[in-house]
């Protein structure tokens, strides 16, 4: 594909073109994007993500607003370029980039931060597709995957294999958007914490259970979401998650995974996981298999209620009710590394298969 | 070599065997550790790292010590045990496995990571060497690095090339103790923040000046530490820092990375990287680069005075006393992302090939 048919590139000329075609028409050029808030959001379980409910917002360019205009075009010619030359820059680094604008330039961070969102709302794309990738880095991958990358200076593909790296992993990258995979693994294995993750690497558990294990070190990036997105699309295997047993691995980590977040609606498309399951840390699992807890913190129980109250994920599912009901009735939290009770290795022997074997223990 | 000649077990044995002899003569046995303290500091430049001045602590076991002399004991009979079955376990794993020493469990995972803290410093081996591995993990690495593993159940040989990870890389594994090297690369650019690192990665850097790129992701954790100490050591090539131009990346980052950390000093020895040297960002490079900068926060400035009163290594050295001045004087820190004011890739044509060439833009 050529760099100009880019689909990026075609939609920064269409809504530069209009723009320029409603100048010389002397009318007041507009832009429109969708109003990007938690009270703008919808939950379906058939599209499986958090949508914008439509509302748009329009920013009609006036005496007032002449300096966010030019700073919305001047982001998108960056894009634009950075498409062209398939170079990348990070958030920070667009902002520092605006430094030689002139009086158009950033003061601060959030003020560029907000126009990459809107332009990334108007384009339909998320930033990543537009040549803009995130500070940090994506999860860890380890087992039955082959990873189809390609060298930059020379175009060539590169095949990465997933079983090779001994007790290390295959880290991520910033933008995931180029990579094909190749695998014929049963699932993948969605792990909360690094140490976890570690433990199943050392066993080899992908090989015992032909998996692929991602670790998604607390709540996963955007590169780490996407990463599993795709590849679950690719694939057509299922995603199971695997957290702790508190508020925050439930509706921080799991639920951001599954259907995104409230604040970035419109990219949600991209980023959620609907086909995930939920494996465990479960309230249920804190009672059968009697594991040690912690008390519940009031932070926890916070979560709970506003998740109860605002969360349209929460309040679409009943099983996810009565969980967080349990909890709170419990007062506890457990760790997955609570399984550690039985046994270092309780959790591969045990708790691990016995989850695969019965999807009755899952939550939605 | 057999797991019984394994130094950690003979180590583990000759203790306990004493404390053994001392019960059978009816003495009160005693452990005996180095005391663990800031103040109990120094810097030498030719040991290179922050040593313990030798004041030690011991436990006589009383009526009121039992239950720390038996958590002492059951934790090292833990860690024979992982040694001797080649696993591994977090210090939260090793916290939830107390919970079956009936009276002697740990309540609070502080008290099980003291105990932790003092078995390493007693045996003097770092703890994943006694099979306690860290939370979270280590670093990335892309470049020109072979790094040797081996298959966790067959004990074969896995060679992985750091060279053929395309815009992803090697993840650094929890624990690198097992783990050789084969590298012809001429040094190795320790990186403070994710973005730089890919930017790094996406134009093949690595290939341009045949070296190998490593990813802190901040302060580093141990095992990225005890990864680019042991490559530094095997490969003999010197290892260039690259951070933000600000108090936190020189003293918190670097200073970390080169001599270790006053709170842990029995086990720098393993830990720090000597041979480090400080890139930048520089105070100089602010003023030479004309820099975009942001103000010096509260914190930076009580971090500075701090430095200059209490920190052995920057007592140590001159050149960073005047650099913390000149910060203070300028009332400015800059980021590495800053240098995107001239374009996005002039850190790769311009600024770290300028540094390369020129050893007196570095600081030690």
């Amino acid at each position: 594909m050529s760099k100009k048919d880019n689909p990026v590139v075609q939609e920064i000329r269409t809504i530069s073109q209009r723009i320029f075609d409603e100048i010389v028409a002397l009318r007041q050029p507009e832009m429109t994007s969708p109003l990007r808030s938690l009270s703008n959001v919808s939950y379906d379980e058939k599209a499986g993500y958090f949508e914008t409910t439509g509302k748009m917002k329009t920013r009609t360019m006036t005496a007032s607003t002449v300096k966010s205009f030019a700073q919305s075009l001047l982001m998108m010619n960056e894009s634009k370029k950075l498409v062209e030359t398939d170079d990348i820059a990070t958030k920070r680094e667009m902002y520092y980039i605006s430094k030689n604008w002139g009086e158009a330039r950033f003061h601060e961070q959030p003020e560029s931060d907000s126009v990459m969102d809107d332009i990334e709302a108007m384009v339909g794309m998320n930033r990543e597709q537009l040549g803009f990738i995130p500070e940090e880095k994506g999860g860890d991958v380890a087992g039955k995957l082959v990873v189809i990358d390609k060298d930059s200076d020379t175009g060539k593909e590169i095949r990465i294999d997933c079983t090779k790296f001994g007790s290390g992993a295959y880290s991520v990258p910033s933008s995931v958007e180029e990579l094909q995979f190749e695998t014929k693994a049963d699932f993948i294995l969605a792990i909360e914490t690094a140490g976890m993750f570690q433990r199943l690497v050392k066993h080899n558990f992908w090989k015992k259970k032909n998996c692929i294990l991602i670790s998604l070190g607390g709540v996963p990036t955007r590169s780490c979401r996407r990463f599993i997105r795709k590849l679950s699309d690719d694939a057509k295997i299922p995603v199971y998650a695997f957290t702790d047993g508190d508020p925050y691995g439930w509706l921080n980590i799991y639920r951001t995974l599954k259907v995104g977040s409230g604040n970035a609606a419109h990219i949600n498309k991209f980023f959620c996981v609907p086909s995930a399951k939920f494996f465990g840390v479960t309230a249920d699992d804190i009672t059968h298999y009697k594991l040690p807890t912690h008390p519940l913190k009031d932070v926890d129980i916070k979560r709970v209620k506003d998740g109860m109250k605002n969360d349209p994920f929460v309040i679409h599912y009943k099983p996810w009710q009565k969980a967080l009901t349990d909890l709170v009735k419990m007062k506890k939290r457990a760790e997955q590394q609570a399984l550690a009770k039985y046994g270092l290795n309780f959790v591969i022997s045990d708790y691990l298969p016995q989850k695969l074997e019965d999807p009755k223990t899952w939550l939605p």
